[in-house]
């Protein structure tokens, strides 16, 4: 049985976007159940926590008699290979989706995360006027490069959805707080096909209940006990 | 013939640096022969060095009858994969090694990008300071956590080298501008255990002396024509 950690809660803006939907999704994708171990702060940056994931985040996967696995691009890339699903039979396409999984997280989400830490995560606003303009432009370009890389294409490796593209929309997802993505529809349409997966609807729904469901019981975030 | 691409010019101080350095290594590690195509800025920027890396940066690989590889972690994997070198034969350690090549890049490189940002690429001064605790102390955290996780082991996973190490001493390269390293000397130990391999210094050697070669014939870089 496999389980992976989620947060038992987050702030309504986060709800959906925790990245174990990604875990979750690419789980729906091949068919593989799974339960949740749901964590709170305290235990994200325990000691015992550390030992399942170095950097006190979730998702983890654990699964018995395997290593627990961290990164969510980890997660991705072992449970589509093991299920030989959402990556190519073909050793050449195989290694053009390695390319572009890697791509999503070290050249395409630093990009828009330091967008999002400035329209979430920097309080002094002389300090988040300043750093905007070059933050949304290098994430500009970085969107522009992947449109044109896509083209008129529907997939980005061969004639299906694969975690090329699983791990491309995910990071996309972290586009949509600002202009930059609308300027390229072709992109937007890109990203509407694949977060148009059952697989993913399902991994957001199913995270989203369960942040629902804790909403009330775990008051430690600032709520008064009742 | 491999052939990759590499930097025809570079300031001195990311001479050996530039991260074509990666995929030197690891070809130099499995013993693959391979050719390299100098760019400069103007064809990095163009339409057709696009058709191979799509982000306009260096490296990429070039295989006869394989598709064109970008992404230094891409280029890693495939070539340990392939030669079955520095990746372990056991599937459960093999994941694990895919946990850490990523976590290099997507929660160690970012963070210590940030640092790299602050200390070269942000002019105003002001913004500069105002910035630099928060990126320190976030990729001090991240350091940490790598420190702890490795422990008192000599390598991430099992008994020897691994593109998990390889990876990860290459983004520990990143945090050299600071002291930030410093306070952690298992970590100095460890990040200097794995740049003594023969086949790094080649890397670094190679790329360094064919910088200095084109040093004097490549001037459009603010100098003038001779
Ligand atoms: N690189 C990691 C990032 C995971 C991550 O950012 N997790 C966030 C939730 S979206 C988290 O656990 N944050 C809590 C923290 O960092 O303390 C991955 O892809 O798995
Ligand atoms: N994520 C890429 C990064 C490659 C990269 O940053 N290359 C730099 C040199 S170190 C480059 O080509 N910069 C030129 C540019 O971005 O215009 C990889 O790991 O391959």
């Amino acid at each position: 049985m496999i389980t992976i950690s989620a947060m038992k809660w987050a702030p309504p803006f986060a709800a959906g976007s925790v990245r174990d939907y990604r875990a979750r999704w690419i789980l729906n994708e091949v068919g593989w159940p799974y339960r949740v171990h749901l964590v709170d702060a305290p235990e994200l940056a325990g000691e015992t926590y550390a030992e399942q994931q170095p950097f006190g985040q979730v998702p983890y996967m654990e699964e018995d008699g395997r290593p627990t696995l961290f990164e969510t691009g980890a997660i991705v890339i072992d449970v589509a290979t093991r299920a030989d699903k959402l990556i190519p039979a073909d050793d050449a396409e195989r290694s053009s989706v390695l390319c572009w999984v890697i791509a999503a997280l070290n050249s395409l989400e630093p990009a828009l995360m330091n967008v999002a830490e400035v329209e979430f995560f920097i309080d002094d606003k002389q300090q988040r006027e300043a750093r905007r303009p070059s933050v949304v432009a290098f994430a500009t370009k970085r969107l522009g490069q992947l449109d044109a890389a896509l083209g008129e294409r529907t997939w980005l490796v061969g004639d299906t959805f694969t975690i090329a593209d699983l791990m491309v929309a995910s990071v996309l997802r972290l586009a949509d707080m600002q202009k930059m993505i609308k300027q390229l529809p072709r992109l937007v349409a890109y990203r509407e096909r694949c977060l148009a997966r059952p697989a993913y609807r399902q991994a957001v729904a199913d995270q989203r209940a369960t942040i629902a469901e804790h909403q009330q019981s775990d008051m430690r975030y600032g709520e008064t006990e009742q």
